[in-house]
């Protein structure tokens, strides 16, 4: 993509903003949306924003059959001056295009697109809601578009932004989840697709989900797709344990999410001279570590839901209660820092702020 | 879903036929398509046929982010009497709503759903192509429709059904195929998505095919994602090998499509007293039958190709030759019957065909 002119066709309707109180999640959408087109003889061209309307897509539009499709999750803060805050926008960019090359889709030039990305964020920046907990939220996201049957990558592409006012993630905020362990369904195996945010890893995870649902319990704890022994990530996050003291974090592997909360907490964690292990964990070494009294803490970590408590392990059969079912105080701590950071709150010692 | 009235509204403006010559798969459209909706609080409703036109949906519409889509292929012919074949529908009703099952998709009345799809057939019959290899190809979708980020079942689908005048899947036709055994990425896992039809396990292996075809190869042959020892599918194909005068495939086990062209060609060798095994079968035995010379043929099956034969094997830089890379015995007997019942040339003792 050589550097092009970003054109901006402004509304003449503007919507009404929605109850700050019922902004839910993705449920509400601002007044614009940025699109750029690619086809594989001009490669990425026309940067435009535009006002939100429904896509045309003809019905054999190999999104709907193939699903060639990634996507991205970030959020924008109003800080106490009315200033616009990104947080570590680089790292969605740069995970995009990871998710890019292992759908087969062009990769995007990541400094360009983010540029229209913060245009677009200016433009709706009347949308950002202020009061805590809430924030934009950005969902950047490429659909493979072109009319065709024939099992191949598409020849076109477009990359989207659209925006959504949102409030806590989950209902529960930052009070402790219960968690099913699940043993029966996989989310991702060594060599597929668990590292990219990409449609077909979600919507194959629906059916874990019920299952949690059913024993009465909000999110999955997923395991290794190979010996359903290893600890891998909760819902649609990283996950961390404190066990003696010290944070113990699955390894990047290929299979689980790099979460950009995720890498965030582990220097928090290592600039408070906390010990931080990467590792393989095995369920039954957190049994028996909540057996000896020493699984401290246990929390996910996401973009959306930020730092999630974890209360309670439901695996096989058995009902594991950490921390009494309170948020512990790294929780509390790390929520506290990012959020902090995020929102201007607190002083930025990481450079993770972009101010626009 | 209770018994309800098609709506037909016909176009005014019939598109020209292509070149029958120049079809390739999936390329050209008929004049017409049929939709179902679903809604949560009403089932699915309001089936239709109606001229084919885009679709229109809201940029934060699930199938764009979450992709809970299902499909289904088929095919209709024209016999010498000019009357319309479908070629055992009932079975892609019943993976239709398998594959619906496993993506957490509503599942549609089958009886009633086929019903509407040969309505379709028949008004669009003129688009049957009638030379050797060529046929109408049927293809059903589901798409969840919702505009909502929340990671969550959709409250609305749309089922579609779309159809487009087909010459041969493979430009090899029944020409032997070289196969590249992949042994880094995986297709699926046990406990994944590997037995549904969904958009996930499609461009997922495209970052296998870019690699089959560095290494010249036209096709992948996918292993276990669990030990990458035992052979699973070809490409979007089942996959068979004749091995000292008998029929081996791998068995049904969750992770590979169960292919109506499979079960097909299971029933139609055991009707000629071919011993069929389906079983696990390690890539190791098929290379150990080869250095015997009791591997005598290889062939994938599946709608699109029908028997698609597999001259060469390219296992970890190795290449065996399979039956002099010419088209065996099995797979042009297989291939006449197959196309034979399909088209009615040949007597159909099964019951497989649904004449219009």
């Amino acid at each position: 993509m050589t550097s092009q002119t970003l054109e901006v066709i402004k509304t003449t309707t503007h919507k009404p903003k929605p109850d700050p109180e019922a902004l839910g999640f993705g449920k509400y959408f601002t007044d614009h949306m940025l699109l750029i087109d690619y086809h594989s003889d001009k490669g990425w061209y026309h940067p435009r924003i535009v006002p939100y309307e429904p896509l045309t897509l003809d019905p054999a539009a190999m999104v709907f059959h193939y699903g060639q499709t990634v996507f991205e999750g970030l959020k924008a803060y109003k800080d106490h001056d009315e200033n616009v805050r990104l947080f570590r926008p680089e790292e969605n960019m740069k995970r995009l295009n990871r998710s890019n090359e292992r759908l087969s889709i062009p990769t995007l030039d990541e400094k360009e697109t983010l540029s229209y990305i913060k245009e677009l964020v200016r433009l709706e920046k009347d949308w950002i809601p202020t009061a805590a907990g809430k924030s934009l939220y950005i969902r950047p996201f490429v659909i493979n578009t072109e009319a065709s049957l024939s099992v191949a990558p598409s020849k076109t592409y477009t990359f989207l932004v659209i925006l959504s006012p949102v409030g806590s993630y989950y209902s529960e905020g930052i009070d402790p989840v219960s968690i099913f362990v699940e043993d029966f369904y996989t989310r991702a195996a060594p060599g597929g697709t668990g590292y990219a945010k990409t449609a077909g890893n979600y919507s194959a995870a629906y059916k874990a989900q019920e299952r949690a649902v059913e024993h009465q319990r909000s999110q999955v704890l997923w395991l290794d797709g190979l010996e359903k022994k290893y600890v891998e990530e909760v819902g649609s996050m990283n996950v961390f344990f404190k066990i003696d003291g010290e944070i113990h974090t699955p390894e990047i592997n290929g299979t689980i999410l790099e979460g950009v909360t995720r890498k965030s907490v582990i220097e928090l964690l290592r600039s408070w001279d906390l010990p931080v292990h990467e590792r393989r964990i095995a369920m039954d070494d957190l049994i028996q570590a909540h057996q000896n009294g020493t699984l401290e803490e246990a929390f996910g970590t996401g973009t959306a839901a930020v730092i999630s408590p974890i209360g309670i392990l439901d695996y096989k059969g058995t009902e594991y209660t950490i921390n009494n079912n309170k948020t512990g105080d790294i929780s509390n701590r790390l929520h506290n820092a990012i959020t902090g950071i995020q929102t201007g709150r607190l002083e930025d010692p990481f450079g993770w702020t972009t101010v626009l």
